[in-house]
């Protein structure tokens, strides 16, 4: 059943009341609705990730050269890892331009996701989304999604080639670092013959993909890479060693000085054991209410087993939040992933990247 | 100086005996080689890796379909990370073709990394060394050395384009394992836009990127990430943080049931600390002696720290052995990397990747 809403049309910069459908449009719909704007605000996800600012980042430069007054609106820290991508674009001013042309999510298909961001973001005058997260359907009057790029910066890419906007080198990065975030460096089954076609591209724009790479991945805090030795010292395997938990209490969170966030990729690398199908983390949170992350390789469906369990996510990569101790969720884990392997056969799925994005 | 030699001509499998000028052959004359032979043994390094046997059995497979005689001769255990690439293949019989009419070295030099394999290889009527390392010359009747191939598998997958040959399934996962590999995951200051060409090139082959990416990357034992979490846990830093020292004793090794190279990888994650500039691995050997391992992010030259102690390597990768205990090293390293760094400046070298190959 199509949806149909008034909406902000793109004849320069004035609103046009008239009710239309709402759909997928064209890059090139999308490319003159920019092209036609002369304000346009870029709203990354909150909790911000490499594609989503990686993204913002690129349509914002490449627009200023346009003349267009542009920026990328952020609300929370920049993580570490792409905290280069900071620049004169990204402002955290929710009055920085008043009464926007348009304003742009990016890499994000639900406005709860914008936070205290999401006022100013209505009070464009027309609102566009560019996404390829598969859960997103085209809600805004704008809508660009496409759930077989595997990054939004692949997007990003084709917009402002289409605009005929020149891609120096700080574009050329900042399309580089959302591209290897979100295929892990090309690992993915996200990942196609076009992202290699799109990355190849870049080198022509100035790209020094070590340079950039050097900057994303070599960026760790000590505390953080003591934090998962830590939990790695911890491994018990299980289920003829299909099956690997690690755990982290508050205690060790705290001695270490990490970050709670700081764990993440740790139940990535238990995956990444020989032989292990499943992989479990099992942190103690803050709260005292224990968060088990899970992770699997090659067939078994952890969204399913995490779902009645209250929780959610991927079929390879899910997790859900108990209210036990450590030592009790580890126990009964063993047993219940055992099981969860039993059901599963190497035929369900073949391989899929866990991380898919 | 030319160097000029008795050779084996290329006329069908007939030794014509001329003294021409050993030089780097053009890729077409390699290719047209490879086809005037009808038995041809590839020998990659002792040693292997993702290259060196990736590129040799790339190129085994897709001569065979040509009808020829070939074989990839092996003589150490393939490492678990690239152990599916063994097919029918590899063997390591040194009596499974009598006289060769063609053998070639792969991602290889120096004759001298094919230990016992060597007299098998000097029994071919014609020898050819297919590599793109830097310090590698034309030595044998037939050379394709390009250092600006980022792995030997970008050179193995333009022969056999040359050649016509089909690339199938199997023959694009060797070559891309070979790229990963040499590239870090394309994270090197070595790839190239060829590179990610030529990747994109393979998608059309059959190419499970991710598929591949987890027999590479997600075969790690138990018994290694352990250890590298334990050695993690001896990290100090010094020199502002400039500098990261962690260390593995005999008896780290012998409880963790890993083996000696187990280590391989850990001084890079060290030097991926945030703000690191020099990392050290300060090992003890099985007989006593100190294997220091050094990379440095940025500016520092590690080789010219190593050489003048009986090593060597590359400047962002280097390290040299020293008859001392793990205390010591650890000491008088905190002292001299500092002295290092003072000596170094961020102007010296600009990004480079510490791995090149």
């Amino acid at each position: 059943m199509p949806v149909f809403r008034e909406h902000g049309g793109h004849s320069g910069c004035e609103r046009i009341m008239e009710i239309i459908q709402i759909k997928n449009n064209t890059l090139e719909e999308i490319a003159a609705a920019l092209s036609a704007a002369e304000s346009i605000l870029f709203f990354p996800h909150h909790s911000m990730d490499g594609d989503t600012l990686g993204s913002s980042v690129a349509l914002c430069r490449a627009l200023r050269t346009k003349g267009k007054l542009s920026f990328v609106i952020i609300e929370d820290e920049i993580p570490d890892m792409i905290s280069f991508l900071d620049c004169d674009c990204c402002t955290d001013s929710l009055k920085i331009v008043d009464k926007p042309d348009l304003c742009v999510c990016v890499d994000c298909g639900e406005l709860s996701r914008l936070n205290r961001r999401r006022e100013l973001f209505e009070s464009g005058r027309t609102k566009m989304c560019i996404d390829h997260h598969i859960s997103t359907t085209p809600f805004l009057e704008w809508n660009y999604i496409d759930p077989a790029a595997a990054a939004t910066a692949e997007i990003a890419y084709e917009i402002i080639t289409i605009l005929g906007l020149e891609i120096d080198k700080d574009i050329s990065e900042a399309i580089y670092t959302g591209i290897v975030t979100d295929t892990g460096l090309f690992q993915y089954s996200n990942t196609t013959k076009k992202t290699h076609l799109i990355t190849a591209g870049l080198y022509d724009c100035g790209l020094n993909s070590s340079e950039t790479a050097i900057k994303i991945y070599q960026s760790v805090s000590r505390e953080k890479m003591i934090l998962e030795a830590n939990i790695i010292s911890t491994i018990e395997l299980f289920a003829e060693g299909k099956v690997a938990i690690a755990y982290m209490t508050q205690e060790m969170l705290n001695n270490s000085g990490a970050k709670p966030d700081d764990t993440d990729g740790v139940v990535e690398r238990l995956r990444g054991i020989k032989g292990v199908e499943i992989a479990a983390l099992v942190r103690e949170r803050r709260d005292g209410r224990i968060k088990v992350s899970l992770r699997s390789k090659q067939y078994a469906n952890v969204a399913a087993f995490s779902e009645p369990r209250g929780g959610g996510g991927h079929i390879r990569a899910a997790g859900y939040t108990a209210d036990s101790t450590v030592d009790e969720v580890k126990t009964s884990l063993a047993v219940e992933l055992e099981g969860l392997l039993k059901r599963s056969s190497v035929s369900d799925a073949g391989y899929k990247a866990a991380d898919e994005c």
